[in-house]
């Protein structure tokens, strides 16, 4: 009984990204559970698989409950197939659906093993400098203003006090105005990468102070992948 | 101008772990930033370096002031050859030195080109099914005791408020001590990920609540990688 957590690349440039151990292992398998079938059979295609894509069977997690599982999705583990979990780029249950399935799949003893693959949050704090002893990734920010000030305020102590680099996400299109809003918010030598299109050919990776920032913008970031971290 | 962030093998298992092209990016260099030469040596032989080792260059990292960066490290980067960071174990920069020597190549406007390889958090985090929308890698707890415990209390509450996943570490000869520790002070309903060996023969990745885990103590830990993560 074993589930196989499967990254995907992130980037046009999958080559660059994924062992050939984990194609193999995905290759060998005829069961997953993906966030959506198409993307998925597209993917194992590409990746090089010559088997009949009908022998496969995809599992899709809902879209509007990822808490809702269905028993079948494990039937076959509990039968003695190896399954796959992939989600559609990056590492399942890291910013991204299927923890749920992971939690699930523990609660039935299933043997869990994670393959290697690219984070875009584990590229981006290793590239930034910043301190990776100590990091908290925050997903997205709220996005109510009075929450988002508390929440602004609230790092800028962690980063002031114990040094924790903070990580965090927002909607492509509204990349712009984060950093707008994260030069007025912070002191001027708090440093601040902006990490956007992690592993790809216009990949962009860049720590300034907010000083710095602010006399040298970044590139245009309007509904570009990217990832924000905060530090000393 | 480019700095490489190349991750090794956290396990005996190193094919499973690296892609290919991080292999050749490194074996195209001839200029390295690393905690211990010899390591590096050796691994990059391992991994079917064909090169003359004689025409590599090692800088070691300060074994006692990991902020003290030599320019010369830089020098070849600024001279138009390519270089690379690497640690003994993982990805450099994240829970293990080197944030400080990306820190200065982003001051001195080099490019820094993070590759793909294994890190125990990310992994370990993946395959526990906790909360990975929200997490925090504290490092090592407080050794003293009051200040351990309000580091248990802290953390106790972020999981019930906020359901962040924390991540921590200890020295490997503590483990067995943590475990007790924390069966001692934390709620039943919580749940503890033990995640040992990353990717190695013996990987043990187990997540039980509190509860669980005081009726099914885990595998002796004494002397072994571990990672632990708490949450819901």
């Amino acid at each position: 009984m074993i589930l196989y957590i499967i990254p995907t690349p992130i980037s046009e440039d999958f080559e660059k990204t994924i062992p050939d151990y984990v194609i193999k292992i995905m290759h060998g398998l005829k069961f997953f559970i993906v966030e959506r079938a198409r993307t998925s059979r597209r993917y194992i295609r590409a990746s090089g698989y010559k088997g009949n894509m009908e022998d496969l069977t995809f599992f899709e997690l809902d879209k509007r409950d990822k808490n809702i599982i269905p028993k079948e999705f494990f039937k076959p583990a509990l039968d003695g197939n190896p399954i796959g979990l992939m989600s559609e780029a990056g590492m399942p249950g890291i910013a991204d659906p299927g923890a749920v399935v992971v939690a699930r799949a523990q609660e039935l003893e299933i043997k869990i093993v994670p393959l290697v693959g690219p984070s875009s949050i584990f590229l981006s704090l290793a590239a930034s400098g910043l301190n990776g002893q100590n990091f908290t990734f925050d997903g997205y920010l709220p996005v109510k203003t009075p929450e988002l000030k508390s929440k602004l305020l609230f790092i800028g102590k962690e980063i002031q006090n114990k040094g924790t680099t903070h990580i965090f996400i927002e909607t492509p299109y509204r990349n712009n105005r984060m950093v707008e809003l994260l030069l007025d918010s912070f002191k001027s030598d708090i440093k601040l990468c902006i990490a956007s299109e992690i592993t790809g050919i216009n990949e962009y990776i860049l720590t300034k102070t907010i000083g710095q920032w602010k006399k040298n913008k970044p590139i245009d970031l309007h509904k570009k992948t990217c990832i924000f971290l905060l530090g000393k």
